[in-house]
């Protein structure tokens, strides 16, 4: 079980294996959101990387999330606030969704044999799910339009000290070791660390606090999302 | 006086800003051989970022420098040791380098207006150099083949804590953040902090634990070279 981390979707493809899994990793927003949908009912979602894509679901009559740069694209039914989706209507529906950087990742990790869906909403189950399947993992950060970003880090670092710590993994990966030591100096108040960092402030400015500390919040969502083909579902 | 950190060459025009001075990194060991060689006297070298290329100056005669994997290239005459370059044969020449990962930087960073070579032995005149420029500043990092590495990022944060502690340098970049972090844990011994490193373990494995303690050893060769059409020449 060799952990690895990538910090942007540009850099997947030198670290793709065959067999490894996956764990998609955008804490603002993506990821947490769809964590919050499935554990909300939500039925499926179908991840695109481009508002094209997005517009063409949209006119066919299907539920769309499409955000870009923090904010809900105009003439769309959600963005990618987690809040969004505690809401009946969500319940049992289809979802198209298409976001500034974690629909990229998805897109990026397609080519793997398993894919799922990580934020620290659902960080237990997550971190259960890789200790059974007993597999290499590649944690795969969205990122902010292909730069590296604290928050997606954070998250990596959490999973890969559970999985050395506890279980024992090895790994030789500089990026795992980068984060894992991250995580060592924030995990005490993730929310303070993350004070200067500049996603937090640019959705600060869009009035998203409220956004920020629920994503940042372990184990509200303990259900983990998973690619099908072309459609995310229940694990 | 804006400053931000690029992990990989391959992320570089993300970051690429006309005006900026670009930092090229590659600590095991290019830019610490770099800079040492001029501190012993090169005159000129002429960094070639593939073997090809390095091969047609070595049928000019030309003394070429190669390494690739950590080690010197068969039927070449220098590697990237620093010790080879702590030799009277050297003064005064012209040197061809190319090397696995560090030349692949200083390569992507071409289209810089300002490229200068950074290593813990010459950071306190880089520092200084910076300082008075005044200008935004790009650290890169040349990394592992694309990925993100511990020992370049540990002198991109040593750099950047210096310039925001001691001169208010401003920065909002994530990667530059989490430098100065991983900084901050490591600078009481930088050895002994990349003890699980990938680079340093590849190194020991060949036996260049001289080099690496050496390469780790801050402020011995107080000497910029710098980038001037496809020559580093002393600034």
């Amino acid at each position: 079980m060799n952990v690895e981390t990538c910090f942007t979707p540009q850099g997947y493809p030198l670290f793709h294996k065959p067999n490894a899994i996956v764990v998609v990793i955008d804490i603002l927003r993506a990821t947490s959101a769809i964590t919050t949908a499935f554990y909300n009912g939500v039925a499926k979602m179908i991840p695109v990387a481009n508002l094209d894509d997005a517009k063409k679901y949209k006119e066919q009559g299907f539920m769309v999330a499409a955000e870009r740069n923090g904010e809900i694209v105009e003439g769309y039914d959600l963005g990618n606030s987690p809040f969004g989706y505690m809401n009946s209507k969500v319940k049992n529906q289809t979802i198209v969704i298409t976001t500034t950087n974690g629909t990229q990742a998805i897109e990026a990790a397609k080519i793997a044999d398993q894919v799922i869906i990580g934020s620290f909403l659902n960080m237990d189950v997550i971190t259960k799910h890789l200790k059974n399947e007993n597999k290499d993992i590649i944690f795969l950060c969205a990122g902010w339009k292909n730069k590296f970003n604290l928050e997606d880090t954070l998250f990596a670092g959490a999973l890969a000290e559970s999985l050395v710590l506890k279980y024992g993994s090895d790994t030789v990966c500089d990026s795992t070791l980068a984060a894992i030591e991250l995580y060592k100096n924030a995990k005490h108040n993730l929310y303070e660390f993350l004070g200067r960092s500049s996603h937090r402030n640019r959705l600060a400015k869009l009035d998203l606090e409220r956004d920020i500390k629920y994503c940042l919040t372990p184990n509200q969502c303990p259900v983990i999302p998973t690619l099908k083909e072309n459609f995310l579902i229940k694990l």
